[in-house]
């Protein structure tokens, strides 16, 4: 892609692909993608080669609930094919619109979207505490029926009904990690979407898909690290990381160590889900490559962010 | 991928993917993948490049009408969405048991899906005429409320209700085929699945999903054509093709000229949508490079094919 002034891997929030307010129509996705490519290819101009990994949240659990609702028309798919669905669905309107916008203000860069399997470890701790819910809302009936019938993991949420959950392992080997190292320096690659499908590795060496749920900002940052990128630029709807969050004496943060970010975590600081993840991973691509920065921005201040005007930096 | 035989662009038909007597089940289409690719990897033991182009049509019906069975309780996918789909599902199962059959029996060879989009001409005639059922079937008056009010073209299906039918346009212009060459000689991709996501390239280049079905015999062609494929191997559920098929005097055909071929598709050999557009796909290919071959047979007879011991090629 021509001088290359550094290597970045973005990890694309849901806001950048669903406008949570709006419809939740194919349509509309493709309308907030448009506008968020118009952000991303401003690295690209600014001479930054990127990769580009999605959540797939409010998509795989619409796709889930289609599938289930439908289910005695046509069978119903399970979670890791719901999943690699998603980095369908999302993957194809990412890769059509920054084609479009980088012809237009750019120059021709392919992007693509590669189906991407991750590898997680089975005796990974989260297989003993599945915690994210996923699918359709049952009764307390039908979700017994169903952890009977399926051997599924029911939880009553937040008195709206009972819910399947399945464990949140982290990432351990991008199965396509190959051939995105292969197209980086002529291509943008859409890869790990929602995180990856997550697999397993049988002793034979065959994989086999599971039922789990990856954070995409882990995923984001180990490819980070096996692409040897020089930011891992975790993009969400704030502008900054804050302490003491909707709270009178919130604080945000420009730049912080790895010190100071994990006494916030064990100061309670981040949300599970939410915040806590992606400073986990900003801590973890530092720690694993010292010198280099980890940023926590919004879309709209990406370059900012990277120029040091803006955002949330953790360095080592 | 060590020393080439030859480049081979296989074109999958749907008895590679699902047992149509069998369940529609995802984990029963895992099973004939499987099987599928325990044939597949004896082409690369001999030495041949692959690249597969795969169909997609009970796949994404069966997506389509999940998504419109629950259209009440998530928004329904357009068709390029649901089509999208299935190629990261379809590709998903070929990807994960390509590489594991290769893993075991060959040696480690990536394989990757690339989400793929394919340029049609809106000029193309099969605009003015859809054939193309796709979706649920509908009462009359259901079938001309759709018309009505989203623009659908709906026919009567023999007898079975009403559907919405969509157009078949050649396919054009491989979006992503930049990354498919530069990965022919590393890689095995998985590309123009169900002929690729057909879209429309508007008049300032901007690329946009249209609701239309390409024919991935001929998908598969066009990308043999560019890759500069040696062969194109179209698999099927015959061994060879024939003419008079499943009449007293049906004769099976080894090897045939274009002329032939062509002789053949005037009397009306080859049924619309079955045979004839695999027998079009391969005179197309055979014409634009003289002295190739293109071959139509069965999975299970893919290598004794190639080395003429059956089948049935078309050659210049």
């Amino acid at each position: 892609m021509g001088e290359c002034k550094g290597k970045i891997v973005l990890a694309l929030g849901g806001n950048a692909l669903q406008d949570s307010k709006g419809p939740a129509t194919a349509e509309a996705q493709l309308d907030v993608v448009k506008r968020t490519c118009d952000y991303i290819i401003q690295l690209v101009e600014k001479g930054y080669e990127i990769a580009i990994v999605h959540g797939n949240g409010p998509q795989v659990g619409r796709i889930l609930m289609a599938s289930e609702t439908a289910k005695d028309v046509t069978p119903a798919m399970p979670f890791d094919v719901c999943g690699v669905m998603s980095q369908g669905y999302i993957g194809y309107h990412i890769q059509q619109a920054l084609r479009s916008a980088l012809r237009h203000k750019v120059r021709e860069i392919p992007v693509v979207t590669l189906v991407t399997q991750m590898v997680v470890d089975p005796e990974d701790p989260a297989f003993q505490n599945p915690t994210k819910p996923i699918g359709s809302f049952y009764s307390e009936e039908e979700a017994k029926k169903l952890a009977a019938e399926k051997g599924y993991v029911m939880k009553e949420d937040s008195g709206r009904g009972w819910r399947r959950v399945v464990p949140s392992p982290l990432p351990l080997r991008i199965v396509e990690i190959d051939t995105v190292k292969r197209l980086w320096d002529s291509t943008i690659v859409i890869t790990a979407g929602g995180g990856g499908i997550p697999v397993v590795e049988l002793p034979d060496g065959t994989l086999e898909g599971i039922a789990a749920v990856i954070d995409k900002d882990f995923a984001a940052e180990l490819l980070a690290e096996q692409v040897d990128a020089d930011v891992l630029m975790i993009l969400t709807e704030v502008e900054k990381v804050s302490i003491n969050f909707n709270k009178p004496n919130q604080q945000e943060l420009s730049e912080i160590t790895i010190e100071e970010a994990e006494r916030y975590i064990a100061e309670g600081h981040f949300a599970p889900g939410s915040m806590l993840p992606k400073v986990q991973a900003a801590i973890k691509f530092v720690k694993a490559n010292p010198g280099k920065r980890a940023i926590i921005t919004s879309l709209f201040k990406a370059i900012d962010a990277l120029e040091g005007k803006t955002g949330t930096a953790i360095i080592g």
